[in-house]
């Protein structure tokens, strides 16, 4: 597994306890069909999604915006542990290859926490800038608003 | 394993029969030791390395010119196949966090000839000007120079 070396100057991180299962926020990340409902907080909505769930294998969404613009946003893969890690960045694309727009990587951890699950999402960053940036987007409350929607979800499944 | 998508605009390419087993090659590549004493073309000399090998695992080295100037590089690896296939990236440091200054991914692929080995080596590049900073950088003679001195020492081991 990757190291981690947290640090706090340069991270965002979501961390919460959901009432359900690891297996099923795990199938919310990884299967397409999944993912594409819960993606994007609403009103935003995901209109696309790719997953080829491998390293270097590709990560893509198309984001929408309440007044209909689309945001592409391409990545891929760099560690799958099956049900527990996932880690995928926008700073390589498909195969690894260097990416025109490098931002963030991202690091989903999941852990049994009684019949619910310890969700925890880490956004990694090259420096404060972009962090801040981040930050400013809207970060906690977009990928909070995100969480519930997949939990939401996950419920159904 | 990751998937293959070459593309001959934004990658770099070199490609031998070396007369060394497969397994030295491997050695020479990922233990500290071997590395520091071929990785750099000379005139340059590598003057210190770390090698942490799994990804998200450091690949740092400093490389001394002629001159006596140090050029530090940290990247990390992405894919470790045994004795195979060796992915590393300077466009994510340590942890798989985003570099201040991506360059390249290299993909380094080890194949059974005989008694020897076909070495390919590639660099990956986000576009076309990238691509040609690094050729123009003496990717082609540089890289190949650092297989001979690879070759040689392997012969030693």
């Amino acid at each position: 597994m990757s190291p981690d070396l947290h640090d706090p100057r340069l991270d965002l991180v979501l961390e919460r306890v959901v009432d359900v299962p690891r297996a099923l926020v795990w199938d919310a990340w990884t299967k397409p069909e999944h993912l594409i409902q819960w993606f994007a907080p609403a009103p935003w909505t995901t209109v696309d999604c790719e997953v080829d769930l491998r390293p270097g294998g590709i990560f893509r969404s198309v984001m929408r915006s309440p007044q209909g613009e689309d945001f592409p946003g391409v990545g891929c893969f760099l560690e799958i542990v099956e049900g527990r890690r996932l880690v995928w960045t926008d700073a390589l694309g498909p195969g690894f290859r260097p990416s025109a727009k490098p931002f963030f990587t991202a690091i989903i951890a999941l852990e049994d926490y009684g019949a619910g699950t310890k969700y925890t999402a880490r956004a990694l960053h090259k420096d404060e800038t972009d962090r801040k940036t981040h930050e400013d987007m809207g970060f906690h409350t977009g990928w909070g608003t995100a969480l519930d929607q997949l939990v939401a979800l996950a419920k159904t499944l």
